[in-house]
């Protein structure tokens, strides 16, 4: 998928693995992302899921060119320039990455081996288990909004390349397949233009000859069409034809005159962009406070003890929904973290400036 | 004193007068700069005291071009580049610096047409009056170190010009004078480059022939000694000869062969570099806790209402002394300070990445 988002060269690892490490962190906006940064300075190694396929959280996909102003030291930086510097700060501590993953359970392991370890699961079967766990999922997870297709339900989950799909997990899976993609933005073109190579036909369905992306997707997408090699309808998707839980034949449409018609579709991609939701958080067994996770102000801990949440979901008394503050509170939980990570070690508080110890773990020469 | 530091382009105020405004900061280090631009976006209007006689506080004086790896989004930053970036992001907020002085005094006015008003006074005369005062004074006041010279208190305060000096406020008193300077260091090198051309005579005198300053200024002190513009004796100060409370008459020294001599001065300047102090915050009347000023974590409020206190002088659960701490801080603090500026104005929070009120305030175009 690096084609698509080709901005942060992270290397997402395979979903559906097993792993174990000391921290992992849900959530890799910047406040996840910084959260790697202090963490390893005290030697905690790091994993960190995220629903979107790319890191930066909010800043990647709400505002990646909109200019933020209140991040200290930085007069002005873009979402996307923000996200870059961090990972180029927290580059030395090798965090690994789950992308386009949404953590659905975490319990706590019983019994066996892993005993006394918590354990997150993605919806992509993802297993990571480890000493304590950091929720930084802003205001909770991103999620497609659905277009408002009567009994689209009824055609998610028939199977990679099959059916309804709000997000391309693997290109590959759509080799050879009638694809009907609909958008007017800069997903449904950059999905156009990554599958219209490998699929058997690709057609985009938009309301209105009139597009959202970025110039230069719009205009690669228009020659694709005056060479034949896709097409595009300017018409809404009103239904879906096939059989409810098994396969999708056809997308039906309408355009603005209330002409109808019906286009042949092994798969179906509505991009109508994502909003957020809490989401599986409500359901790990944590305290909630009005969809927020209280925390202490000392260690920002939440009722469950090994269990952190720092930045926009959390809430304490005086909270403000800061970067800033995120990037506070993220120093102040590495300092816990580090006694469940190290019960038998003592901590000892240095300065980034002044120890050559913590130089050497950010490889400084 | 713009050509010692000619850093950051800061027009500090003449000391001396009385000044009223929203809040009083005492402190111009990261943090309590970070607090313009907090204050600032409240429409709050400040004013900054600094003992020193440039804005950076630690940063400045310690590191001005130390790396500093932990602020959020800075890979590498130098102290002097960190404070440069501040300034320019607090730039919009027009605050008013008063430098190279030190708050002595803090009290709230009891009656007639300020009363309910804070007023600072500081050594050099000056009266800030606020509806609040922050405390960002980091570790203290920046103190010199004094010469181990017996009876040096005799002949401080002999006026400007005269006796024993710490630190340059005017130049212009030492015209026509006859100077020792004493010390290895920037600070020493700077004031003998300084006053050399407007001085009867400077003599600078260190205990080797062996300088810690900037290699070109170093340089252009051995120019102008090879010149026979000025001296330099490698030696060190033994005693104070003269009047003590009247006048200061010569600089008793010693080389390191034991042979003594004298050095006649009108002015005795050594720059043994600074030492932090609690200094006068400790007479403020507030609680302190092991020289440190405890605050909640709701509004970094002390244990006086309206005075607060944020960065390294505080201390609450958790704390680490980080600048990125007090960034935090001087957040939640604004959102107080806000009710004791306009306590009959509700405060709606808002975004700077979306709120074209607060990008107004910042000069956005």
């Amino acid at each position: 998928m690096t084609e698509a988002n080709p901005l942060h060269h992270i290397d997402a690892l395979e979903a559906g693995e097993t792993w174990t490490t000391d921290v992992v962190v849900i959530g890799a906006g910047p406040v996840g992302l910084f959260s790697v940064f202090e963490l390893g300075l005290l030697d905690i190694k790091c994993h960190l899921i995220d629903i979107l396929d790319k890191v930066g959280g909010q800043c990647a996909e709400l505002y990646p060119e909109k200019p933020i102003y209140d991040i200290p030291a930085w007069p002005i930086i873009s979402g996307d320039d923000l996200t870059k510097r961090l990972l180029e700060q927290i580059h030395p501590f090798g965090a690994k990455y789950h992308l386009g993953e949404m953590a659905v359970a975490v319990r706590k392991i019983e019994d066996g081996e892993h005993e006394g370890l918590w354990e997150v699961t993605t919806d992509q079967q993802t297993v990571v288990r480890a000493k304590s766990i950091v929720i930084a999922a802003g205001g909770g997870s991103f999620q497609p909004k659905k277009p408002p297709i009567p009994g689209i339900d009824g055609f998610e989950n028939l199977g990679a390349g099959l059916g309804v799909h709000y997000a391309v997990r693997k290109m590959e899976a759509f080799r050879d397949k009638e694809i009907v993609i609909s958008g007017g933005g800069d997903s449904a073109l950059d999905w156009v233009l990554n599958l219209q190579p490998i699929a058997k036909r690709v057609t985009l369905i938009h309301r209105r000859d009139d597009f959202r992306a970025a110039p230069h997707s719009v205009a690669k997408m228009r020659e694709l069409v005056a060479a034949g090699e896709m097409n595009l309808v300017i018409a809404q998707a009103t239904a879906l034809k096939g059989e409810t839980g098994h396969f999708l034949e056809s997308v039906a449409i309408e355009d603005s005159d209330g002409n109808a018609s019906h286009l042949k579709a092994d798969a179906f991609l509505p991009f109508f962009g994502l909003t957020m939701k809490l989401g599986p958080v409500a359901e790990f067994g944590l305290n909630l406070h009005e969809n927020l996770i209280p925390v202490d102000t000392e260690k920002f801990e939440t009722s469950t003890k090994g269990i952190f949440a720092i930045g926009d979901i959390n809430h304490y008394p005086g909270k403000l929904k800061l970067i800033l503050s995120g990037f506070h509170e993220a120093a102040l939980m590495a300092q816990q973290a580090f006694r469940y990570v190290y019960p038998d070690k003592k901590l000892r508080f240095q300065y980034t400036t002044s120890s050559s110890e913590l130089q050497k773990k950010m490889g400084v020469k």
